[in-house]
């Protein structure tokens, strides 16, 4: 019953003389989807973004840049030396690489480092491991950026890890539905005039996708008793809503402790369930860049359940 | 510079028919260090028990039990094989075999569930994991008792996580000895009576064994910077002292997160640096045998140093 929910998670920024990206057809997005050891399920786009829903995650593609997330034991570092050997290194602005401290990290095919090796053989740049090895931790490269980018990118991720109560049984029994886990956590209301796209896995796991304009927003649901994980990710400017979206997830799905990373962004804790701030990091990027990191947990001690082997 | 420092550990307990363990000689017991790939680097020993320092961690021995820690990328369930296989089956009372959540566990030559495979087609048992798979847990497998213990076995294990301060960082100097470990530790003060046997490891680590008639203690230290592991063990029923040796040695020390587990026993924190208790369980084991495991950590939320890769 084990699946490995923690993803893996690339961000590839072309030059500005790099033709768009969305002229790529289907069949070359299928063969990058493929070197990852995943496959295409559905996709949607509107004017700003195409969004593919993968057996492993998802891949949003926009005129400038790309972004994907694949999860389980899947090869995303094969993915990114075919993306950069099909269109040249010339091509490339900057290349994000991140992954997040596994489950069981001995069954991966390749560690980090591993991943790290092949990278430096295309790109050069930079990598760390932010956080201690003995729990929650990520690893993430840059690439020397070729040119100062026109924009600061800008997104946040909340990792939750155990998540229990109502939505979390919901999430592992038979009676659930793609309408249900939507309203149950209220994506609509989250994410008001987002299309979506979603799709229910063999026996658990649940996928979404959304858009709306240049806007993205993708949550990733690995519910199983002993090892669940649920990620989001969005590049939304919540800040200024009137609710705190990470707020409301956490509140619905209970984990037991979470990481909250911001691209040159600071997620507040306004609404979080009472924690304990764990640790945290600022990591300044090539100059303009910071990469916050924040690991919380819930505040009263947990009394463990054997599991028994 | 990585070194494992987390133990497997295993302590087998001998039929009353079987004569001293004592008796078997050098030869034998080096035979069994080596299965679990280590080798013995001395020996000291009283009227109860013979204590081998090895070049991973230790080996005790009494009439009729022993008590063996590996650490690194050792196989000690090697050895638990080796030594069932010599002495028979029907010689064996009871074994408790136990694996602590590694740093790099892909880096091991084998899973607890492989190790379990395999002692299983040896002795009927039951096996746990208690704690998280994404931060500190442990693995025990406890054979079905032959017969009723004349004896319940005690003991208590504080396993220390990223060690900081003066006395962490005279670990990683040059100029560090046995003599001025034990001292910075205050050790003969700790454990009055006790005979040592300790060993400086190159480039760094360190290793103690101590005896004072039927009680030993062992300290095992790995002081590497990103990856700093401590742990102690004893027997001693130290709770009847006007002082809390864990407690002691948790100020000296100064981690950043550390476990206890105490067979039969529940350690008082009194004296323990600010906490959070992150999590707890009393496992039951075999109708008479309870084991405890309590995860603590550092009030203050920690600033991370990001690790360049």
């Amino acid at each position: 019953m084990f699946f490995e929910g923690s993803e893996k998670r690339v961000e590839v920024l072309v030059s500005p003389t790099t033709r768009s990206l969305r002229l790529l057809d289907e069949q070359f997005w299928s063969d990058v989807v493929a070197c990852a050891d995943a496959e295409v399920l559905s996709k949607m786009g509107n004017e700003c973004c195409d969004a593919y829903l993968l057996s492993e995650s998802c891949l949003f593609v926009w005129d400038d840049k790309f972004l994907m997330l694949t999860c389980g034991t899947t090869t995303l570092v094969d993915a990114v030396i075919f993306f950069v050997d099909k269109l040249g290194e010339s091509a490339i602005a900057s290349v994000s690489y991140q992954r997040k401290s596994e489950y069981l990290s001995h069954l991966q095919t390749s560690s980090f480092e591993e991943d790290l090796s092949r990278l430096r053989t295309k790109l050069s740049g930079s990598a760390y491991r932010v956080g201690h090895l003995d729990t929650h931790h990520h690893y993430i490269f840059t690439s020397d950026p070729q040119t100062q980018p026109l924009k600061v990118k800008s997104n946040s991720e909340l990792l939750m890890y155990h998540i229990k109560g109502e939505v979390a049984d919901y999430l592992r029994s038979d009676a659930q539905s793609c309408e249900g886990i939507r309203e149950l956590l209220a994506l609509e209301h989250l994410f008001p005039d987002f299309c979506f796209d979603d799709h229910l896995f063999t026996p658990f796991g649940y996928s979404i996708n959304g858009l709306w304009e240049d806007k993205y927003m993708t949550i990733h649901i690995t519910p199983q008793e002993q090892s669940s994980y649920v990620s989001i990710e969005t590049n939304l400017h919540f800040e200024l809503y009137p609710f705190n979206i990470f707020s409301a997830l956490l509140n619905k799905l209970n984990p037991q402790s979470w990481d909250v990373i911001g691209f040159n962004r600071q997620v507040i804790t306004d609404g979080f369930p009472p924690f304990v701030s764990v640790a945290s990091c600022a990591l300044p990027i090539n100059n303009n860049e910071t990469v916050q990191f924040n690991q919380y947990q819930q505040l009263n001690s947990e009394l463990l359940q054997p599991e028994l082997l």
